[in-house]
């Protein structure tokens, strides 16, 4: 256990995690000064219990050499990341007793970014869409990271206090309000979290103890421990996140960000020890929690239950999925793009989830993944835009900026009658034209300058002509902020369209089967998609044409077929 | 396929791997001189046919800007490590047909270092000794690694050609007539092969292209390139190795050296690709072939099934036991014996194979290892000393250098009586008073000093006494060489002990199971370690008393109880 925890009879308990420290004092800031020299445990832990502790509550600790520094479990930053810590009254009038979570198979997500979603810029704004998102069809909103983030402008990467929420987004408080609300609209709530890195700035943690390890080289420096000497304490903390999301906020299931880049041989991986805590308090509470990882590697060890060798995620997001899908759309070939093109690996993904499944890749220069053999299509999350994958581009342009209408209808189409659990990103329902682009408000000068060069370097392999937005710039955040002008005759016969196909996904027997035989793909020409979707007293013929004209194609299944939708039809704008 | 191969007709067929070179020539040096360019594939393999190759050939590489390079894949180095290359017939006129190799569970190994077996420092060396090694009862010999390495004095583990043997050892011709007549006597040969790196000396293998990946951090430099860009060519060129080892050599089985080192987060792990290759080849060949790791993980994920989420290798080395029961009979508690002491260990290494199950370890500073569920005790390789525990003391000293006659004989029935598969290490069975220390005969100056610097600072956190060994002088290699003098009446007594117990363990009904529930195991008290063996109608109770007394047990089980050997007895000199 580390933070500060509010016990009965007003004690507070104090722990820190800095093993190689000689001392370690407890600086009490607010309301009065006070100091409480710590005592270490044989684990490596500093412990203090002080009384007469309230709500509120400003603290540091000081190790012997000082300077005073922020907790690395805080639960609150309210002055930011170099600020203190305050102490956090956890209790919470919850409304949602019987809210039983969801099965990954009933998942339609909408990920969002608390920041940008409503010009309130944080979760009251998202609480007053959540009738609208359920009359979409929405049953699970995906927040992007909340753990507190240097300034108030991020897409929440760089956190560096995984227990805080952000205290401009509405803190501990704000964020239960939102769950709650959005469990009273029947919407589940997803949270995602990083575990592979913490951020460059307000980041404590080396003045602590060996949190990270020179074992293995990230893209963001030294990784975080998670297998080298000391590494329970690390281990444990993530794990105490991650039950605390779960249980304390209520939270349906964690978005695990990158967990590739969690680097863990030993004998037991971290994603599997946290699995069986999680199925533990599954168990205890009776709600249905789920592991969702974003894993760029085609490995289904990480989604296998652990009886069969697995790791025990529930699921994996598959960006190849989207990128077999805008290549084709968009006949974009560059940088990673170049691994796709063309109908196959479109037809490759709808059939086997992965599209690399051991062939070699030319911009990954291997023989790259494995077949997810006894995977099922629910365990895996799709998407035909997400904040990377618009975010990431230089100007940030949607998928609708690029597209023709009768394309970002087929994009739909696409995403929402697929066997895998589709997700969409914010505004993409309405036709946003608004960006979403890269922004930061760091406050260090060295690493702002470093960021903007970094975003130049990383589009060096595009062939992307213009200024790279400047992220610390507060325009290019409030240039991200969702419109919801959906006023316009394309947009409102889009949103029909995604309540259309999302009741359809919901209702149509053939459409809830998703084990691997129920779905046959077939591509009869170079631009035609042909996927059957079998239920047991029911069958679907899917056709997605990406040509520009009409094509025919004669089925040659059982039975006589009825046309249900044509996204080209008069009624959706064609 | 990389190296030199010849074909029918005289013709050879070259090929090199060095995707990033803009021309690679073939230089033949013997016995004429000529120059043949290659050509480049698509994969960055650059290849030559040319006429009338005998074997004997000797070549080098050019890369563009020179100098000329031996091949990573030589079958042969007759001048050293530097020296040219030499076209190798495969060849020889092999009487082993009938042999079939060996199943897990008929083991009994005995490791051997080739080159201070014998005074002749050669694979000749040890075929003489073949009759007394099957008149005692062993049913395999484990050969420290043959590849080629800088001069004719090394473990082995410097070895920078991994395709070519030792020229001082025999070479190819010599190691084949070794495994041929090793079948002729019955027994088994398993080959020490390292794949988690390469010598220091005559190591050129970055001016060929992407060998090592900085990915990853290894004591010996960067890691070799299992799972970065181009890592298809390196993983190729292992899996290559191990199956001429146990095809074109008639090795039985393989035993690969710290393969925990083998860094590989991809989908498939190498050791799995491999084990499908060895699974298919034996299928073809119908002969039993073994994938045996040193693994200091306790993670039973490499040794269990790959349809059960496993890597597919048959089983592990436990230094655990040997540290269990080390510690236990020296009393000694330094450096990484630390975790270890007391009967309790070594009752846990007998019960579960791994002493260290997911507790904390207090030299590894973590919680450590799982229990090995579903893997019977013939997956796991046991010892009382082998090349590395010797040899990794300052001085080299062999356990009965450092025991009384009556602890040596309790340390031989400790591994014999085991349901783990025994290894001895060559000369234990007589009590060789020589010891076993680390040499060398490298040839670069600053090499030597670093290697001779290393070892001192090896032993820093062990408490002995005395001069560190030169490891480059002759001299500690002929200290180390076998006496072979098995005339005292305690060696003769040990010779006969080890016999006996040998001969006890493969006959006797009870000592053939090693399932996990055929065993139990007691501590009736703090020196008493009681062990029940079962099979379908026969029990064995085995009693190790590690004190200095006799001590009274009381058994409980059913029936009654005939006593078939004791350590103490005057048979056995005690």
């Amino acid at each position: 256990f580390a933070g500060a925890a509010l016990l009965p009879g007003g004690i507070c308990k104090f722990s820190v995690w800095a093993p190689f420290r000689k001392q370690m004092v407890l600086s009490v800031l607010q309301p009065q000064q006070a100091s409480y020299p710590m005592v270490r445990d044989d684990h490596g832990y500093w412990h203090v219990e002080v009384d007469n502790i309230q709500a509120g509550t400003r603290y540091k600790y000081i190790p012997e050499d000082g300077p005073p520094l922020p907790d690395p479990a805080s639960r609150s930053q309210p002055e930011g990341v170099h600020g203190p810590s305050e102490v956090v009254d956890t209790h919470f009038n919850w409304t949602d007793d019987t809210w039983q979570g969801l099965d990954l198979q009933e998942l339609v997500i909408y990920e969002l970014h608390t920041g940008t979603f409503s010009s309130s810029h944080d979760f009251q704004g998202v609480i007053e869409r959540l009738e609208y998102l359920r009359s979409l069809g929405i049953t699970a909103i995906e927040i992007m990271p909340v753990a507190q983030f240097p300034g108030s402008r991020n897409w929440g990467y760089d956190g560096v206090y995984p227990f805080a929420v952000q205290d401009s987004y509405g803190g501990v408080k704000g964020l239960k309000q939102l769950v709650n609300a959005a469990h009273q609209h029947g919407i589940a709530v997803i949270l995602d979290v990083v575990y592979n890195h913490l951020g460059p700035e307000g980041n404590y943690f080396s003045q602590y103890g060996p949190w990270f390890t020179d074992k293995y080289k990230t893209p963001w420096g030294p990784a975080l421990n998670f297998d080298d000497a000391w590494c329970d304490a690390v281990r444990g903390y993530y794990i105490q996140n991650a039950l605390m999301w779960l249980d304390e906020f209520h939270i349906d299931g964690l978005r695990m960000d990158a967990v590739h880049a969690i680097w863990d041989c030993s004998a037991k991986h971290f994603t599997a020890e946290l699995s069986e805590k999680v199925y533990e308090l599954q168990a205890a509470l009776n709600k249905k929690k789920l592991l969702i990882a974003e894993l760029d590697l085609n490995s289904p060890r990480y989604i296998a239950p652990r009886q069969e060798g697995g790791y025990g995620l529930h699921a994996q997001w598959i960006d190849e999925f989207h990128h077999a899908l805008r290549s084709l759309l968009t006949g974009d070939l560059n940088g990673y793009y170049a691994d796709f093109g063309g109908l196959a690996p479109l037809a490759k993904s709808f059939r086997d989830s992965y599209v690399y499944t051991g062939q070699y890749s030319s911009v990954r220069k291997r023989n790259f993944g494995v077949y997810p053999t006894g995977r099922d299509y629910h365990q895996f999350v799709v998407f035909a835009q997400n904040h990377d994958q618009i975010g990431n581009r230089m100007l940030g342009d949607r998928l609708n900026s690029l597209l023709p209408f009768e394309a970002q209808k087929l994009a739909a189409a696409v995403l929402l009658l697929s066997p895998h659990i589709p997700m969409l990103f914010m505004g993409e329902e309405y036709g946003e034209t608004r960006p979403f682009q890269f922004f930061t408000s760091h406050s260090d000068k060295d690493l702002i300058a470093g960021v903007t060069e970094g975003r130049k370097k990383e589009f060096a392999s595009f062939a992307w002509e213009g200024e790279v937005p400047d992220p610390q710039s507060e325009e290019t955040f409030n240039n991200c902020v969702l419109s919801w002008e959906t006023k316009s005759v394309t947009g409102t016969a889009l949103t029909e369209l995604y309540r259309f196909l999302i009741a359809f996904r919901k209702t149509r027997q053939a459409m809830q089967h998703t084990s691997r035989n129920s779905v046959k793909v077939y591509t009869p020409s170079t631009h035609l998609l042909a996927v059957e979707r079998a239920g047991k007293d029911d069958k679907v013929l899917l056709l997605f044409n990406f040509s520009e004209h009409p094509v025919q194609y004669m089925h040659d299944g059982e039975g006589s077929l009825e046309k249900k939708f044509d996204s080209a039809a008069a009624v959706w704008n064609g």
